[in-house]
């Protein structure tokens, strides 16, 4: 089956759950015309039906080839590329200086999604080109945006990123790939990365890496890092393709998923040096790295969302095709399909819930991200920016952590034709298995939640976002709809769970670190499930107000999240409080 | 890296988790010398190390061939079978009448948690085999006895499980297989089965094939099913192999994991009609499948716990080993091994907990099918089999819903080396993923413990075990052992909860038997979040007396799996009770 693009739910998370309504009558999104969101994600998620969910299980099963120092990508690969450029789909919210289409990014992360949803390992590419847009729009040389910025908007060229190397994976500041200024102002960039995702291809003629590389009178650590701008084929005055550059694919890797996207090894130097130009400015490379984080971090969040929900749609309309058993109470022959069952609905529903919630975190990211940038007002900047940042580990986390657990869900309704590859439930449980490790781990974003995040200006950011959930709660307790269940009080326990445990932390983040960093993963746990739970009431309860279609099909929703999900925050809060001596003395447990 | 059995919680689980040593002492385990334990688990580790270990990835890797009718395993392991039979590992529980060396199911279950550590989907085949032996000893025919049980006792002939067809997976009474009386008092079988593990090797010269059919007479559903003996090669009066019987693999699977496991179509009368003989009577075939329903199921719990182990095994080492980053306080140059930080302690301590909590587990339910047939008293064998059947459920999907979660945390642990095949880590976790599934997938479990286990007798199954929890969180609290932390408190919490959801669900199992299904599910887990704690807080005191070693190590096991699974138990109470409602309202946010 192809993927349909849930437009109604995006809608609805988009523009109540995630902001983006309020944000347009705010007047944050200048001339935006909120109309045409509807229309981009019908056009995105037919083009991703059509042209891109077929080739998900083609990509899966041919994988990616290395010969002669080249990558060939799957059949059917690099003419959809082309189409999917040529549509215009990689240019949505790049700079209209640019020839980009200046859209929100709210609107580009709802179409990440469908990208992700339709064909994981197609969508990772453009990914990566998103965040050498980013480094290079903010801070190339006018020069080198000239000749690369416009190619890389339009998808004519595409992007990596290379950070990785062998002895430095999240310890970044421990790389050691060399540069070396050259006569000419440009620089011989010499060593070895690994795990560069789209680090070769043959869907596009040229490839612009983005590399860091370290000075030789460079200081040790994150703070002697440069980034590089390396093309593949150099670009001649007039726009024209030059010489082969010196950095190659040297092998790429076997790996449990994402079959079709190539990630390789670069090797520069067995040619005297690829020839790179520094962004930014020397020695601040990481800078450059951490303005383009955020939008990375959370396009990795959307392909949790994104794998999820395909999962969703292929476990669902399994569990209405398979039949066995009989549904409780009917009797005489012939059986039912299995979503007649109350153990199969509850998997479906927690797959749903969940996918639910991780896609409004996404897109309250984004739109804070939008806001930080676009909004007149600095203070609504700044509050903005701060919500973003907050916002951001979460997306990224919690999104990919339910991600995986969607997909193992999807396996596990279609028992023992889940484990059969030929079913394509197994793969998107092979490809979700990335999100939750690359661009920084889950349990670097729980760190970075803990010690940056809350920690900032002694837990604003956190103490803001509370009281307006709260208000949220408010409204479903005085909405008095039984449908409701019992979420009012299960959102009111997680929102005081949340706030004791936040304070606890924060007490505790610098006289204590160890402490606070045993509870770093359930308190981000805790923070996904209760703003997860806050966000899809409040979607229900303007799906109530704008009494159009079924509005009680989202309060349902909302309400298993609630006494399913958010209930667990009371357990979680217990966890990290009681839990972290157990923790910093597990090296007698470990260790003996 | 190789496996190494870990002999010592092994042993302190089955002698003190599991309850083995005080069952020993009431006599029901009559002339078994428990002193032989030790050394048993120490060779079978040895062999699961020397041998079973390095043929993992091998077996991974190569998978296996289906060629001319005839299925070829992956190098190495037709020899590893024969020494593996050859050294007496097949015929540890056997009955001694038939070659066995009727030992404990106890020391059996520990045996093959050794087995599928080491090589998960070489274990898989004796699994089958021992199911057979059961069957074919409590309801073949002398005759077929004489001829068949000794060579599987041994392990020279292989078993294997034939149920599923393709429209009969969890509803087996939609099988169709035809079985047709012949004039000599066998049978001729025709249909197909798809699913059958090991349905066809080269590592044994004869297989003995278990068939569920259905005779031209027979009532419909589950009680016109009747189970055959097929061998693949007929026997003749002296023992030799006489003709190639009907019965093939005509398919084999392409699996998520377990690839060294042939999962094959078998096809049944393309050449007349396979010979079959009847084990038990006609029409009672489902009866024979439960008698042994126990045991194998107990044997995936096995499963999961194996794998879950060796993920462990390996993340910790290579925790040790890589160096990213500093502990929190330390300056200078150099990095530290990661598990000095919070986050990895964290994951490990979970996977650890978690694996000795569902061990225990499954060895208790070792021990209680054991009593259940060992003891003299028809009291205490009607007990220890009501417990037996009570915990059966628990041990397959708990400690297989923990499998997958601890090898899932394993590839987390080994960050972007976790996403590489070569690592190892993604097989664990490829492997496991079928464990929830075959042999009744876990919903199945969870509504077996629901409409079965606990509706048995009022509950009474449960209230005695409950009692006896009880006892082990008294002693947690009379210890004063400020080690144990909150664990006292949290398991008498849990213990509370469970009771009343208990109490819940069984007021509703027959009057509202929907809203019992919709919690089954996280009933098993507050179920498993409960007795593992206890367990393992039991094994803590335990130790504690023995004052042996470090007994600390354990009171800080118990207590990390107190405060941070047994804590759940009071969301999953709320989960089971309020979330009913919506569980069964699914279909508005569903179908809509």
């Amino acid at each position: 089956m192809t993927y349909r693009a849930p437009i109604n739910d995006m809608l609805l998370a988009l523009n109540h759950g995630a902001g983006l309504q309020a944000a347009m009558e705010a007047g944050h999104y200048g001339d935006f015309d909120g109309d045409i969101t509807a229309a981009v994600l019908e056009e995105a998620g037919k083009f991703a039906g059509d042209v891109l969910a077929p080739l998900n299980r083609v990509g899966d099963e041919n994988g990616i080839k290395l010969n002669d120092g080249k990558v060939t990508t799957a059949p059917g690969w690099p003419d959809a590329y082309q189409r999917w450029t040529a549509a215009g789909w990689n240019a949505v919210s790049g700079p209209e200086a640019f020839g980009g289409q200046g859209l929100p990014l709210a609107i580009n992360a709802a179409c990440t999604e469908i990208w992700s949803a339709s064909n994981a390992a197609f969508g990772l590419c453009p990914l990566l080109t998103l965040s050498a847009i980013e480094a290079l729009d903010a801070h190339g040389s006018e020069e080198l945006k000239k000749i690369y910025l416009g190619k890389l908007v339009s998808g004519q060229w595409t992007g990596t990123m290379q950070l990785t190397e062998p002895q430095a994976g999240s310890d970044v500041g421990a790389l050691r790939t060399r540069a070396e200024r050259a006569a000419d102002g440009s620089y011989r960039i010499k060593g070895t990365k690994i795990f560069i995702t789209y680090g070769d291809h043959d869907m596009t003629d040229n490839i612009v890496h983005f590399v860091l590389a370290r000075l030789p009178d460079a200081p040790a650590g994150t703070k002697g890092i440069s980034l590089f701008l390396i093309p593949k084929f150099l670009v001649n005055a007039d726009g024209s393709l030059g010489q082969r550059n010196d950095i190659y694919p040297s092998g790429i890797e076997h790996k449990l998923g994402m079959h079709a996207s190539p990630t390789c090894t670069m090797t520069m130097g067995d040619h005297g040096g690829a020839i790179g130009y520094l962004i930014g400015e020397e020695n601040r490379g990481m800078l450059c790295m951490f303005t383009m984080m955020n939008q990375a971090r959370l396009g990795v969040g959307l392909e949790g969302v994104g794998i999820a929900d395909r999962a969703y749609q292929q476990a669902l309309a399994y569990a209405q095709d398979r039949r066995q058993g009989r549904a409780i109470g009917k009797k005489g022959d012939g059986s039912d399909a299995i979503i007649v069952h109350p153990d199969v609905k509850r998997m479906l529903m927690q797959m749903r819930a969940l996918t639910a919630a991780a896609r409004t975190i996404c897109y309250a990211t984004a739109v804070a991200l939008d806001v930080s940038v676009r909004a007149k007002d600095p203070k609504t900047r700044a509050d903005a920016a701060a919500r973003g940042a907050l916002l951001t580990p979460i997306a990224k986390a919690f999104s990919t952590d339910i991600g995986n657990e969607v997909a193992y869900l999807g396996v596990q309704i279609h028992g023992g034709m889940g484990f059969i590859e030929e079913t394509g439930a197994a793969q998107y449980s092979r490809d979700a298995r990335i999100t939750s490790i690359y661009e920084g781990t889950n349990g670097i974003q729980s760190i970075d939640l803990v010690t940056r995040k809350l920690a900032a200006n002694g837990g604003e950011a956190v103490w803001a976002l509370l009281g307006e959930l709260t208000e949220i709660v408010i409204r479903v307790e005085t909405s008095n709809d039984p449908a409701f269940g019992t979420t009012g009080a299960k959102l009111r326990d997680a929102l005081n769970s949340l706030d004791r445990t936040s304070r606890w932390l924060l007490e505790r983040v610098t006289s204590a670190p160890n402490e606070a960093l045993a509870g770093a993963t359930p308190y981000l746990r805790l923070f996904g499930a209760t703003l997860g739970g806050c966000v899809l009431a409040g979607e229900a309860l303007a799906a109530r107000d704008a009494s159009e279609g079924d509005p009680e099909r989202y309060v349902t929703l909302a309400r298993f999240f609630a006494e399913n999900i958010s209930v667990q925050a009371a357990s979680l809060e217990r966890t990290v409080i009681d839990s972290a001596e157990a923790v910093n003395g597990a090296d007698a447990v470990l260790l003996a």
